[in-house]
């Protein structure tokens, strides 16, 4: 979940000398237009410690009119608060209509330090988190706009800035969040996992570069009220707010992580393959025996080897224990029910492993980018996915989700390739060519894709594939791993 | 909860004749209009053991056309079932768009059997209800609609049907159903009070009475057809059901089982009265020592005597203890805030009693039958107040609820009576008049509060008021049993 706020985002003191003065006169004009409106704003400013989110409260104080902004900084309980549900605190600081509550800490704050000392257990936890989205759907539906940012540091950039600081400010125990660091970014995963809704999204945000840090805050706090302004409130109707709205040249994504330039000699492909081949035999069978499913998913770009690398897997299968399910558009009866029916009917028993080329996630990929979902449709569909994926995890599945990647260039190659290439020639279509224009569109929603759905239990694999062997290497020894891990548990 | 279900209702042999054909042939009409649509109609059965929910299956089945629906009993799971995630069974029985499934049995029938035979503890049951509303939710925004019947029988008329029907049939062992009665009424409690959400509420029928039973589903299900057909789907917009629409000449309510013959003479009032003051002076205190919050709720007819019952209840404490708020129309600071938000603020610190004239309870009262509410916002509000009431009692707060009830004549009494005595005429309005026209809409909404919001921590205290002494001290009498019951946990 955290992958695709850990890419080195960076922006330069001239973009940013460049950019917010505008990105400030907007943010006032947006805030003057909010006044008289039935919607206020609900901001919260939350993440990992060291990750400057009293920076951001103060710039947000210095962007914006303070006549229409209040900031709430919850610390320890007082005793005031303590005599009364704990819930309290947080009502009496909700903005009114027309303005804007920045939240320093908030709801979330104890839940997950509750749950990183092992205060509270999962179910007391997950119920915690429930009522964080029954409170924020309540505010929703009353006609707030509520914008959650989470800033993000890897742990190493975390250690780094905490010492910048001189640690234990406030007398925080600073060094002790600093050992905690896995166990308070799995809470947080969960916790974000579970709150982020249609209506409320998370935006996650890469804190390491403080310039790029502020800019996208600044940006997607405008485009929040912006998007709330142009759209009626108390019609009943839920509104979901967009999600990262970064404009593309300061954007990279979880994409650009992938080392495009690795290569394997034919020879070594031959002989790490077999190797991985044979493991994946033995490893099928011992899931038979275990009673543990197996479900994979293969997405990427056209032409990016989909379809060889799931070869490479049903090869090393004794063919009774794998099924392959090509998902090309719905039946007639598919098309009469809920997006993910036709996906739940195909859940293999026990022992056996599924195969799926494309998914459910053309509900975030095809359908966001070409229109055919609505866009409150596929902002729900993250949580939609999210929560069938948890079911089949928690069911004992060993989920597999693989994004081949290639570049733009390599695409154009093999795309031309086929069309001279006469036996290949059906694989190349005018559609093709026209997904190929929207490519830039298609990687923000795979990042958002990524961001969103990959799980600690459900992790997705991006794989290099502009060398098809190192490809094939990668998705069949990625799957001997995940067996392994699985059946060793 | 439940309480709404005991009331006796019955319906004739010949009312019965006169109506059912006539239901029937508008089932048929809206299930052939139903065809085409984008919605599926999925309606649960469920309810306590012996409460005829075969019948009732039997019956709809019956009524309606065949080739448009399908029945799905969840009898324990296969294995094919159990090789697979709980879910799937689900999955593959939903209708298909424009056509009607019939469950009995559900998704609600093993969290609750689980939770009464305590193979699951209380946090892990709220996760299995909250995946039950996300698994709901999925289906309506979807376009589904969702109709939930609860069938209820009381405990006694519960064994009178089990002895009827010879116990002991399919293997089920009636017996050990019977013995947990309490248990399982508690869990279906939890699990309706979860569940019972704005666009999926649930329908508490009472099973006592055959035909009223049946004439009660088939009106239900036929308006909830009939609501859908009349609404567009697809929109994003989340269309709430209507609740229960049973003609006022078949429905009593709650307050029809309230006595209000009950007198009190002068003497055994002011007798009995001083000796409950008494004790709620020092419990009062008590709970001071104790740290125990007090919410007393008024509400109730015009007329009805609210503010002397009050009176008698701030007679006995100490005026350091109690608060009194009388909830008038909200301020502009109130109004510029969500409708919970100005009774959050007056939430008493720990040893605290607050009195609330008129309350919360204006959302899904006034509110609702002069339509200053719309209808999604005052049936969402059951759920939004029970939330509310919910944290209150988990912090430890004891609650009260009072209901003050008249009868219509009695009401027509005193407002004349005020009319004539000078000193009295300032207590009586034309919107008093006018409130008096809707008695019918008000009896029906105190009803329907009573049946969502009448909790086992936070139940309704119906107070017989026609004899302004009987109710005096009652009221005072609820207290104090109310505040032993909580002191002496």
């Amino acid at each position: 979940m955290f992958e695709a706020a850990e890419l080195g985002r960076k922006i330069s003191k001239k973009d940013f000398a460049a950019e917010e003065p505008g990105l400030h006169t907007a943010l006032l004009e947006a805030q003057r237009q909010l006044r008289g409106t039935r919607s206020p704003v609900i901001v919260i400013v939350s993440g990992v410690e060291g990750a400057g989110k009293g920076e951001v409260v103060n710039l947000l104080n210095k962007w914006l009119d303070s006549r229409g902004v209040q900031t709430h900084a919850f610390w320890d309980e007082t005793e005031d608060e303590r005599m009364r549900p704990r819930y309290w605190r947080f009502w009496r600081a909700l903005p009114e209509r027309g303005t804007i509550g920045i939240m320093f800490g908030s709801w979330y704050t104890r839940p997950i330090i509750d749950r990183v000392f092992d205060r509270i257990d999962a179910n007391a936890f997950e119920r915690e988190l429930h009522r964080i989205t029954e409170f924020e759907n309540l505010l929703i539906e009353d006609g707030a706009l509520v914008v959650k940012f989470w800033f993000h540091l890897s742990r190493k950039d975390q250690q780094k800035r905490l010492k910048e600081e001189g640690g234990g400010k406030g007398g925080l125990p600073l060094k002790k969040f600093a050992r905690n660091y896995n166990r308070f970014v799995a809470a947080s995963e969960r916790a974000i996992r579970v709150t982020d809704t249609g209506p409320a999204p998370w935006h996650i945000v890469e804190a390491t570069d403080r310039r790029y840090r502020d800019l996208t805050v600044g940006r997607t706090l405008l485009a929040a009220i912006q998007g709330r302004l142009a759209r009626p409130v108390g019609t009943g109707e839920r509104e979901p707010a967009k999600p990262e709205t970064v404009p593309r040249e300061h954007r990279l994504t979880v994409l650009d992580q992938v080392d495009l330039r690795r290569r394997l000699s034919p020879r070594a492909y031959a002989q790490t393959l077999e190797k991985y081949q044979n493991r994946l035999h033995k490893l099928a069978w011992k899931a038979r025996a275990a009673g543990r499913n197996t479900v994979a998913v293969f997405e990427g770009w056209d032409a990016a080897g989909k379809g060889g690398a799931l070869r490479r897997l049903t090869a090393a299968m004794d063919a009774r224990l794998y099924r392959v399910i090509s998902v090309a558009a719905p039946t007639d009866e598919e098309k009469a029910h809920h997006y993910l029916w036709r996906f739940w009917r195909h859940i293999p028993r026990a022992g056996y492993v599924t195969l799926y080329d494309r998914s459910w996630y053309g509900r975030v990929l095809v359908e966001r980018v070409e229109r055919f979902a609505r866009e409150d449709e596929w902002l729900r569909a993250y949580q939609e996915i999210n929560d069938f994926e948890e079911q089949l995890v928690e069911h004992g599945v060993v989920l597999l989700k693989y994004w081949l990647h290639i570049s733009a260039e390599e695409q154009l190659r093999r795309f031309k390739e086929r069309e001279q290439i006469e036996w290949k020639q059906h694989k190349i279509t005018a559609e093709d060519w026209r997904n190929r224009e929207k490519w830039d569109r298609y990687e923000a929603a795979v990042n958002d894709m990524v961001a969103r759905t990959s799980t600690h239990h459900a992790p997705w694999s991006l794989i290099a594939g502009n060398d098809k062997r190192v490809a094939r290497v990668e998705v069949v020894k990625t799957m001997c791993e995940r067996l392994e891990a699985a059946l060793d548990e």
